[in-house]
């Protein structure tokens, strides 16, 4: 490690790990430097030649040659659990990918794992988690101001993928390559911003569609409902066969509202008391005219409607500094690894339902109940080993 | 019966009744007038006297009096269908208060009579079906233009009612006085809609919250899930706790999109060809090009966005005419009574969803469970008498 610069490898150069050395090159992420690349395709070199740093074909050889300060996992989700491992377990801080493992029992493996490194530092790469508009929401709602949460609902489809994009490479949307479908591929984000905003679920029940209007194995449509516990509930919809696609999130709270369209525009109600004591003040005679539209409720509340600007690139930019920022100088990081087992127990919980029909309990997760159904499917799509 | 005129006997003069009289009397409705009015207050005899109508308390001499062609039950939701029976059974049309029974046993009681009596007309009064904004939305769908359905959310929680309102009368959001809450006595419109134009649910999963934040025995909070067959799903939000209030329809399928906002706005978007065939058809250059941002997918649609008028008063005053026309001409009816059981049982299913913790089959409905399961309820309560 340099004074002020931590060089970081990257594992498997595609399109995630491309944008990573491009950013860092470019030098968009002041406090760190491309220490090597690692990536089973040798042509890959040649990139790494460019950039003018050293080339494995095998991870664990770039992990050891010294030449790394952290990794980042850009490779299939299955692969980052055991990855984060290699690296932690030989003195190298890791930055996993979302998700953090594709099941609860692997995620928590490297979680666990991670706990006896407590010198490392262990982060996931949610960058949604640096949007400005979620960090002023998750701010907003963590001050307390609106109360407690009432119900919520998120509606997220703008994933649309083509046959096409599934048809590029065979681990793609399968269970055993990828170990789900739009729940375990485009929608992490979501999942964690959501249980971040609106706390851990307790027990979820969900409706899945699985190869509903693509020719693929896995979900790509999913309609589910949570309970946060305190009779609070929550509305999760998503699907990549949407062509015209919503992102709309609605979170209702004891003194105001949140509706977010497009993670673009926010419009935030606050009701001038808890909303039961205004209920509970109205008069008889007011509770007439509000029914004779004489009284308006909306003089109850004041509305505010903000626009953030998009922030696509920065957003990685951001979590790579805020990594190495924690690696430098123990700056908090946004999303700590042990965060991004809450995203994977939403999306393994929403998959157990589906397929037997019950609502799932999510405080003591039967993790072993889920890998063995995971495992069924992946033994009957005959194409990858099952996973323990 | 005049030549042109169906003569209504109105029971119960209260909010609703006082409304009907009042359109029929000023002439809104042109092929109906006031034959007499019941009520079980005998101070309401003084409006009858004003419109110059005979006036009963008993509702039954009414029904007998030959003064009456029709009827229209403005009373608490557990008497429509004996007073529909009462009047069918002696020879007079009957036009049924939304929701056309509590319970699914009790509405399928007024419906089985009614078809004994083929000659009489039995009509439910869901004036929101006459709202042409739904009633264009209606016919789009079934026209299949949009294909066919792939899932749909109705967020509808602009039904604040202060704890004023349910302390106006013993009965209110009790389970023996109205055998529910929001769903019983603000979302039947809703509920009603929602299948008419999606088709009707085969599987439930509701949570329910009982006196969340209203000091009540019944549901002020419903987040529910729907099954509609074949891979298709639904959501339904709704509360009486939400003072700002949100009132979102969103319906996808294979051809469109449907979002209504408000019951106002109405954004259609039309794909330019099936969403499969759109995605079979896109060449590995253009999922490139899409994830470059060099392709644009709204060129594969478009989008128009249609604002209606508030109808409110006109579409009571419809069903009333619709009503009047089909016993003077046999006019097909908006809503016929039997449609009225679809609405009750996905009430129904909701309840007993959320009261087992089970996904409840709407196909095979076990409408003695449900039965058993209110009339705990009810007994609990003490106040009212069990139903059978």
């Amino acid at each position: 490690m340099t004074d002020t610069k931590v060089r970081l490898g990257i594992i498997g150069l595609g399109a995630e790990g491309g944008m990573y050395a491009s950013l860092i090159s470019e030098g968009k992420v002041p406090n760190m430097q491309i220490g090597a690349i690692s990536d089973i395709l040798p042509e890959k070199k040649n990139r790494a030649d460019e950039l003018g740093v050293p080339f494995y074909e095998d991870y664990i050889a770039m992990i050891e040659s010294g030449s790394v300060d952290a990794v980042v996992t850009c490779v299939p989700h299955y692969l980052h659990p055991e990855m984060g491992i290699a690296a932690l377990d030989r003195g190298v801080h890791a930055l996993l990918e979302k998700p953090v493992g594709v099941y609860t029992k692997q995620a928590r493996e490297v979680i666990d794992f991670a706990a006896t490194k407590p010198e490392l530092t262990f982060g996931v790469f949610f960058n949604q988690r640096t949007n400005p508009l979620y960090v002023d929401l998750k701010n907003l709602i963590a001050s307390g101001e609106l109360g407690a949460l009432r119900h919520s609902s998120w509606i997220i489809t703008n994933w649309w993928r083509p046959q096409g994009y599934y048809d590029q490479s065979n681990w793609r949307a399968t269970w055993g390559g990828e170990g789900g479908g739009v729940l375990v591929n485009q929608a992490p984000h979501q999942l964690d911003l959501w249980q971040w905003m609106c706390g851990v679920p307790q027990k979820c029940f969900a409706k899945l569609a699985f190869g509903f209007r693509r020719n693929i194995a896995v979900e790509d449509e999913v309609n589910a409902l949570v309970d946060f516990g305190d009779g609070a509930t929550g509305h999760f919809m998503t699907a990549t066969h949407d062509l015209i696609g919503t992102d709309r999130l609605e979170m209702l709270f004891d003194k105001g509202k949140i509706v977010v369209e497009g993670s673009k525009t926010v419009t935030i109600s606050r009701l001038k008391d808890s909303e039961q004591e205004l209920s509970k003040d109205m008069s008889m005679d007011d509770v007439r005219k509000l029914f004779m539209g004489q009284l308006n409720a909306s003089e109850l509340y004041e509305t505010e409607t903000t626009e953030y600007d998009s922030v696509w690139g920065q957003q990685h930019s951001t979590v790579l500094q805020n990594f190495a920022a924690n690696v430098l100088d123990g700056t908090p990081l946004i999303a700590p690894g042990p965060d991004g087992i809450n995203g994977v127990r939403l999306a393994n919980a929403m998959h157990l339902s589906a397929w037997s029909g019950e609502e799932v309990d999510m405080v003591d997760f039967d993790e072993d109940r889920y890998l063995v159904e995971l495992n069924k499917r992946i033994s009957d799509e005959g194409a990858f080993p099952t996973r323990s």
